[in-house]
């Protein structure tokens, strides 16, 4: 097969070296700045820079920009995607992207998936994309109106790159989970640090505040985007959350220490019930 | 040296095993329950089971019940501590632990030197207690009303064991910095866990939900206590994270891409700032 992986940042370079890694399938880079198309050339991650004249002989695209450009790109380059091509993205928002590509895949006779690896880390680019990345990682598919034959395609390329459980969930779903499971971790992370104790915390920290702390050291830029387009289900996870702390809050001021265990207690039997 | 060692939970469990693996030190076991005390006979941890009369000839005794029964544990048996003795304790508050404590040893000619290991896992227990648990792990040492040469020897059997920065603070500094670096996390862990959507979360989730969610499994009985003896700090941290998370949230409401940026650009700047 060839593969045009659009936007070599962490997740496009991760999902390159994957695919040269795991498949003899040939890959070809298509990148806004130069620098991430030389270094993946020499590494191997990618065969051929692409242009957008490669699209034409490619058997799936996967989108690796923010979620916005996913769908400029390939509105502006529709007419030269060959229509047994299925394309698919990366992005952690679905309900405002899959009917924007889902019309133009109609319009132009090729399919779109939606994909959503559920692996990152802390610092983004290039650099720091590897080709293990996704192994055991859950997957999102939100199949959106691709046939089934594609969808399988998409799925099937997942297991070889070393996905673990794969999910496929309608674009609402997935935006109402990562709502909760990936977004509001984010927003706690970067208030969590906003305290004016933070800088002061060395010496005085365990594991506690390097896990929820971790991902504050946020693509600021990136993460607006997908707060902003997926609103209403995260301002509800955050009004959620407030909630509950001030239920916590109201716990710690009764003094009642029986009270308070009791409120506590049921965070251990969450836990526990999903085994973790 | 004999070191005693009251109470092997994690903490105390852990404490006993490193002392043994690092030094040559005669360790003895007092327990509540006899199970754990076999345990630690059978693997090594401690050299005899200890009893209230063994606290004679102890050189250092370690504390690692929780907080409130460690002071009525010493005050109990004072009168058997050797006034040669350095008591110590691995409490996670010190501003209602260490002046009972001061008293009771100023009373009895003994020293006493809070110690808190910045260290611990989701799981409680002698069961889960290990000899390598504080390699490299923070260590706070309130010095209270001890000699000198006290404060020494509690430093250097914590750099024996493995513990990597040694932090001296007085118990109101320490309660105000473990209220944001220890007790928020657990008290936000559990209120994330509490939202409806967390039950469905497998399939959905990665690193994110992993790290913010790991210590929800939470020890109730003895995290109410701590939070409830440290309670105007800990209420001072979540009411300042519950404002961030609004001003974040307003960000959200706003729709304005570049004003949400450059809030959550700040995280990114305290975190690289403090070089994580």
């Amino acid at each position: 097969m060839n593969i045009v992986v659009v936007g070599l940042g962490i997740i496009g370079g991760s999902m390159a070296k994957a695919v040269k890694k795991y498949t003899d399938s040939r890959v070809y880079g298509i990148n806004r700045s130069p620098l991430p198309l030389k270094k993946a050339l020499e590494c191997g991650a990618i065969d051929e820079i692409g242009t957008v004249e490669t699209l034409g002989k490619a058997d799936i695209i996967v989108m690796g920009t923010f979620p916005e450009a996913a769908v400029e790109f390939v509105r502006k380059n529709a007419d030269k995607i060959n229509p047994n091509c299925i394309v698919t993205d990366t992005s952690g928002i679905k309900s405002k992207i899959c009917p924007q590509m889902n019309e133009i895949a109609a319009e132009y006779g090729f399919s779109f998936v939606g994909f959503h690896p559920m692996a990152g880390k802390e610092k983004n680019g290039f650099d720091v994309s590897e080709a293990d990345l996704f192994l055991g990682a859950n997957a999102i598919i939100v199949p959106c109106d691709a046939p089934h034959t594609a969808v399988d395609k998409i799925a099937a390329l997942a297991k070889k790159l070393g996905f673990g459980r794969i999910t496929y969930a309608s674009a609402e779903e997935h935006d109402r989970m990562i709502a909760f499971t990936s977004q509001l971790p984010h927003v706690i992370a970067c208030s969590y640090v906003f305290s004016p104790l933070c800088p002061k915390h060395k010496g005085f920290s365990g594991g506690s505040y390097r896990d929820v702390s971790r991902v504050a050291n946020i693509n600021a830029e990136l993460w607006s985007e997908l707060f902003i387009e997926n609103k209403q289900p995260l301002i509800d996870e955050i009004d959620t959350l407030i909630a509950n702390l001030g239920m916590i809050k109201e716990g710690i001021e009764s003094g009642d220490r029986e009270q308070l265990a009791s409120i506590l207690h049921k965070g251990k039997l969450i836990k526990e019930a999903l085994g973790e």
